[in-house]
């Protein structure tokens, strides 16, 4: 069955995740029965990342097989017209070979937050932003990041459901940007590994928002990371400020 | 009764405009009925721009008249506080002089429209650009702008239903600009006049979209213009794409 690997961006506000479960509107079910209008049969995809309820993605990539071959710009255009009305579309589309796995072929995962700091209440940017009251010290949440760059046991920073086998990861970036926006002051995070632990970037965020607001100095961040305990962490922020920006592979298939 | 300016932002899209109508939702309407909640009474407040339905804002200003004397932030304050859910929100609030008239007062004003150029439908954007699935040409959009600047009789770009005295404005700046976003290229039209014609901006951009897309030559913009001629515009562009950016005043009242 030819392969075809997809690059899908998605609002994430009215999903329980990219997961799909029963008799709820999921991501990889909204995908899945696009594709059943396509050629009718059960799909079941594969994704690089599974987001959870809420989080966006900017260029989440799944691969699906299937029966008939398929002009790739065709197929991305059928599924489009298929997942309408939900806020999903599929970027682009490439024929891959059948070794290629969205998920275990991925070498870099990229993650963007943006945080939006303001004291009146998002209009245009509502769900798309974590909204903060206060004004936030960039170079305060750069200085912390820095500590968590490498590898590390991120036990702080995992959620205490993380079905990873180990708490130890690489992070390879984490670059906190002030960015002046149509709607205020936004602080875009910018981080990147091959893989990372379940609720990893948004405890990095939440406790990073802590130094950044002065609650926390850059050394607290550090006494955290060493602490190897979850409840060392600081408050995990909410999933709308989250995207999946990139996932990188051996080959860009896209490219 | 003290005089109190406010900077105002919204999603037009679940409003009929800012314009109150009965048993419509308005944005001045929305406005009005939190101003309500702080002194309990009939409240009419006057704005720059009355935006059209659909018509979104970066900063209206309009000018409201209270019994009470209201701390200029708390006053703000309150007002997002009985707000919600609507997607406005106060940005700013100044104490004004009796004089100060949010139309009447202002010298400028300033549009922002954005256009979305992808195939692929649009997800966190949806409602907040004019999506169109061709690319743009921005130096033939910005070489037929400048037919436009200046005083002209804007008969052609200004709508049947125009209430304004004189078809006769003078246009101070239409920039067009190449932007790259999160969700893709857009292109940006700055523009800028002490007042405009109803359907002014967005009969500018459907016209330039179409230079854009090489169907019309910037040569077709200034025969459309010499035309006077309502039926020589281009295509009204949809209204979702369009904000109200700035108003500027003698003096900015909060400055």
């Amino acid at each position: 069955m030819p392969r075809y690997a997809l690059k899908i961006e998605y609002h994430g506000g009215p999903f329980v995740g990219w997961q799909r479960q029963v008799d709820l509107p999921s991501v990889q079910g909204a995908v899945e029965a696009a594709l059943a209008k396509l050629e009718p049969r059960a799909h079941t995809i594969a994704a690089a990342g599974r987001t959870d309820a809420g989080v966006h993605a900017l260029a989440q990539v799944a691969h699906c097989d299937m029966e008939q071959e398929w002009e790739p710009f065709r197929l991305s255009e059928a599924l489009n017209h298929h997942l309408k009305p939900n806020p999903v579309a599929i970027l682009a589309c490439a024929r891959v070979e059948d070794d290629f796995h969205a998920r275990f072929s991925a070498l870099e995962r990229r993650y963007l937050f943006r945080i939006l700091s303001r004291r009146a209440p998002a209009t245009h940017q509502a769900g798309l932003v974590w909204q903060v009251k206060q004004d936030l010290d960039a170079e305060a949440m750069q200085e912390a990041a820095r500590i968590l760059i490498g590898r590390h046991d991120f036990t702080t920073f995992r959620s205490t459901i993380c079905q990873a086998e180990s708490p130890v990861k690489t992070l390879d970036r984490l670059d906190v940007a002030r960015v002046e926006t149509l709607g205020g002051t936004e602080f875009h995070f910018d981080v990147r590994a091959r893989s990372f632990l379940h609720n990893q970037v948004r405890s990095f965020v939440g406790t990073l928002e802590r130094v950044g607001a002065s609650a926390w100095s850059p050394r607290d961040v550090k006494t955290a990371l060493e602490a190897r305990d979850r409840a060392a962490c600081g408050p995990v922020c909410p999933p709308e400020g989250l995207y999946l920006a990139h996932v990188g592979y051996p080959v860009d298939p896209f490219g």
